[in-house]
C-alpha cells in the first residue's frame, strides 16, 4: 500500500477573469468549498483595466464533482471562465525523466576524452582495480526502480507500463532533493523468482535497488531474497520508506499527547506491506509490544514470526495505546472503538479509517489520517545517506535514524515536515549516513 | 570489435608557459612530434606580460611515450611545463550521465501533480489504454545500452562493470546528438540464455534495445532472439552501426576510385561482429559477391547461411575489387597481396591491417584505415528515426538509408563526416524515418 498524500486525486487548472473589485476571489473560493472540492495553488496572471486574470487549481474526486465546480463559478456575477486547463496531463506529456549529459561535449577533443580511445584507460583502470567504479563511472549515484506493477498505488496491479509514471515521479523527486539517479526498471510478471533473477542479473548497474508499488506477500520474498545475494542496499519503499515516515510521525503525535512510545502497546490494523514494515520498524524501536490485526491468516504469522503477537480488531482497539491503520476500508474503525487517550493515525488514503475529528470526539488523545504522511520525506535521504557512504544495506539503525531526523524537523502544529522543507533531506542523508558508519555495514574492497 | 577513432589511446594536458616570441609555440609541437605523439585543442589561457600560458592536449600510446614528450618540451628554452593534467581521469570523474527530472517542482502543487494523488489519473489512463505510454511516459525515448562487458573496446572480455565507462560515452552521445535517454544495463554474465531473459523481462521499460560490446558469436544469437520476441527495436551496434558506417565509407571510397558498388566483389577479412554485420548489410545493398575470411569455421558458415562465400585470406586478396578488414591484426596485408585497382579499407585500430599510403604504393586505387569510420554517425541517428515513428524493428531499409545520409554529408575530401557535424544526425533521422514508414515496420495498437 502506497500512503498518498492528501484527498482530491484529480487536479485541474481554472483560468478565471474576475472583476477587480473585493470580494470576488472570495466568492470563487465559497463556491469551490461549498462543492466539496479544495484549492492548491493560485496564480495572478494578468492585470487589466476592469478584469484580472487568475489560474487556480482545483482538487476534485471525480469528473462530476469538477462539473459542478465549474457550473458553480459560471453561475457567479463578474466571473468568466476563461479556460480549463488539465494540468495533470500536461505536465506527463512527453515523459517527466531523461537521461542527460554530465560532461561538455564540444570539440573532437571532448568526444576522444569520453568516448574512443580515451575512455579505454578508466575501462582498463577499472578492470584493475574494480572499486574505481565508485570514482569513475555513475554506478554509484544510479538507484535501480523496480516494480512489476501489482500494488501502484491504491490502484492494485494495473501492470508495470501503466505503473511508469509514479516510478518516474520518484525518480524526479530522487534528482530534485537528492540528485540521485533513478532508473526505473519495469518487469511485467507476477512471480518473484523471475523479478528477484532479473534484478540480479543487472544489479552491477546501481549502487542501490528500490522495490515500488509490489504487493504483498510477494514483496516479502523479493526484498529479502535480493538483500541476502546483493552487496548493495535493496530496500522495498512501501514497507521502509513508509514505516520510517510513520514512525517519525508516532514520534511527534506521542509527544504531543504524552505517552511513551517504547513503553507503549502498538496496534496494527492491516498487515501488507505498509503495515508489516511498520510493525518490523517499531520493534526494532523499542516498543514494548505490536499487536497486528488482518484477515489474512499468513499476514499474521509473518507477524508473530518477527516478534509480534496476533489479535482481532477488537482486541486491537481495546488494548494498544497506539492505533495505527493501513487496511484501505475507510470507516473501519467506529467512534465506539476509540479507546479513552489513545494515538490513532488512520492511514488509508484518500479515506481514513476514522475521521480525526471523529475519534478525538470518541476520546482520543490524538488522531491523524494520512494526507501528511508522505514516504518522499525518508526515501530521498535513505538512498542519499546509504550511497554517499556505500553502505551495503539500509538496516533499521539508519532507519531509526532518518526518523528521528524527520521528526524533528516538523514544525510546532506538524505530524511531519513538509517534503519540500529545504532542510529535512539533508539533515536525514546525515542521520543515515552516520548509523551506517556506526553500524559497520560498508562495503569494504579486498 | 568496436572500430574506434584515431591513434593514441591516452589524452593528456600540458600547460605551458611559452616566452611570448614567435616560435615557441612552433618548436612545442615540433618538439611533439617528434615523439610521434599528436596534438588535440590548444587553449590560450592566459597572456601574461612575457609568458603565455596554454594548455594542449596530446594523445599517446603510452605512460613512457607521455614522459619523453614531457621531457622534450622541458628541454626547450622558453618554455615551463607548469603542469600535467590528466584530462581524461578529470572528465570520467563522478561518471559522466543522469537522470534527471524534466518537469518544475517548486511548491507542493507541483509534487501532487507529477506524484500522488494527480498521477493516479494518468496510471488509469495507462491502464485503459496503453498506447498512452507513448505520451505520457519516459518509455519511448528511452533505448536500455546492454552489454555483458565481453568485447569492449578492443581490450577483450573486461567484464560489465568496467565497461560502464563505455556505456556512458554511449548515453552521452545519445543525449548531445539526438536528445535519446541513454540507459546502461550492466549484466555480468556470459550465458546468452540469461541475457536473453534479462533484456526479456525488463524490455517494457524502453523504447528500443541497443546490444553493446558484447563478444561473437553470443552477440549473434542474442539479438536474433531478442529481435524475434519483442516489439521494439533491438540492435547490436557493433555489427550494424558499424556496417552503417562503413557502408557510407564504401559509398564514397568506391565514387573516388570509380568503382561501383552494386557490381562489386567485395572481400571481407575478419567476421566477427563487424564483419558479420558489415557483409549482411552489404548483400542486403546488393553488391554482387561477398567473398570472407576467417580462421574460424563456424564463421565462415555463419557467412555462407546469409548468402555470401568462403574464402581464404589469398582468395580474397586476389579476387576482390574491395577488401574491408576488421580482424584486430595489424599488417596482416603485405602490400605484395595488394591487387591493382582495388579499394582497401583497413579498420582496425589502432593500428590498422595495412597502412594506407603502403596500400596506395602497392596499386590500391584507394585506401583507408578505421580513424574516421565512427558508429557514432550511425547509432543516433538509426535509434532516433526508430524511435519516432515507433518502428518495430531496424531494417536493413533503415541501415541503408542512414548510410547514404552519412555519405552525403561527407566534405570533398573526406570518407565520413565528423560525429559533431552539425546537420548529419538530424538528416540520417529523418532518413531512418521515411524508410520505416514506407517498409510498414510500426507498431500498431489493436
Amino acid at each position: 500500500m502506497e500512503i498518498e498524500q492528501g484527498a482530491g486525486k484529480i487536479a485541474k487548472c481554472l483560468r478565471l477573469m474576475l472583476t477587480d473589485k473585493p470580494g470576488h476571489l472570495a466568492s470563487v473560493m465559497t463556491a469551490i468549498a461549498r462543492q466539496n472540492a479544495s484549492v492548491g495553488d493560485i496564480h495572478l496572471m494578468r492585470v487589466g483595466r476592469t478584469y484580472n486574470t487568475r489560474e487556480i487549481v482545483v482538487y476534485v474526486d471525480s469528473d462530476q464533482q469538477f462539473e459542478d465546480v465549474v457550473d458553480a463559478i459560471g453561475n457567479l456575477e463578474g466571473i468568466i471562465v476563461e479556460d480549463v486547463i488539465d494540468l495533470v496531463h500536461q505536465v506527463h506529456e512527453g515523459g517527466k525523466i531523461a537521461t542527460k549529459s554530465q560532461v561538455r561535449i564540444e570539440t573532437i577533443t571532448d568526444v576522444r576524452q569520453i568516448y574512443t580511445p580515451g575512455v579505454a584507460v578508466i575501462c582498463k583502470d577499472i578492470e584493475r582495480s574494480p572499486e574505481l567504479a565508485y570514482k569513475y563511472t555513475s554506478i554509484p549515484n544510479q538507484v535501480a526502480i523496480v516494480t512489476n506493477g501489482t500494488a501502484i498505488l491504491g490502484l492494485g496491479d494495473i501492470g508495470a507500463i501503466a505503473g511508469m509514471p509514479v516510478m518516474e515521479g520518484k525518480a524526479v523527486l530522487f534528482d530534485h532533493l537528492v540528485s540521485v539517479s533513478g532508473v526505473p526498471i519495469l518487469i511485467q510478471n507476477h512471480d518473484p523468482k523471475v523479478i528477484i533473477e532479473t534484478v540480479r542479473n543487472i544489479a552491477p548497474t546501481f549502487g542501490a535497488i528500490k522495490l515500488e508499488d509490489i504487493k504483498a506477500p510477494e514483496c516479502f520474498e523479493i526484498e529479502d531474497a535480493l538483500d541476502a545475494m546483493l552487496d548493495i542496499p535493496v530496500m522495498h519503499d512501501d514497507q521502509h520508506g513508509t514505516a520510517v515516515v510513520v514512525l517519525a510521525a508516532l514520534l511527534n503525535a506521542t509527544r504531543f499527547s504524552g505517552l511513551m512510545l517504547s513503553k507503549s502497546v502498538v496496534g496494527v490494523i492491516g498487515l501488507g506491506a505498509a503495515g508489516m514494515g511498520i510493525s518490523k520498524l517499531l520493534l526494532a524501536y523499542g516498543v514494548k509490544e505490536v499487536i497486528g490485526a488482518d484477515l489474512d491468516k499468513t499476514a499474521c504469522e509473518r507477524l508473530i514470526a518477527v516478534g509480534g503477537k496476533e489479535g482481532t480488531l477488537d482486541d486491537v482497539m481495546k488494548t494498544a495505546h497506539i492505533v495505527i491503520a493501513t487496511t484501505g476500508c475507510p470507516g473501519l474503525i467506529k467512534p465506539e472503538m476509540v479507546r479513552k487517550g489513545s494515538v490513532i493515525l488512520a492511514l488509508s488514503n484518500p479515506n481514513p479509517e476514522i475521521i480525526p475529528e471523529l475519534a478525538i470526539q470518541a476520546g482520543a488523545s490524538f488522531a491523524a489520517d494520512g494526507k501528511s504522511v508522505n514516504n518522499a520525506l525518508a526515501f530521498p535521504g535513505l538512498f542519499r545517506g546509504a550511497l554517499n557512504v556505500r553502505a551495503t544495506r539500509i538496516n533499521n539503525k539508519m532507519k531509526i535514524a532518518a526518523a528521528k531526523s524527520i521528526a524533528k524537523h516538523a514544525e510546532e502544529n506538524e505530524l511531519v515536515p513538509s517534503i519540500l522543507h529545504p532542510e529535512v533531506h539533508k539533515e536525514v542523508t546525515a542521520a543515515v549516513e552516520r548509523a551506517a558508519l556506526e553500524s559497520g555495514v560498508i562495503k569494504h574492497w579486498d
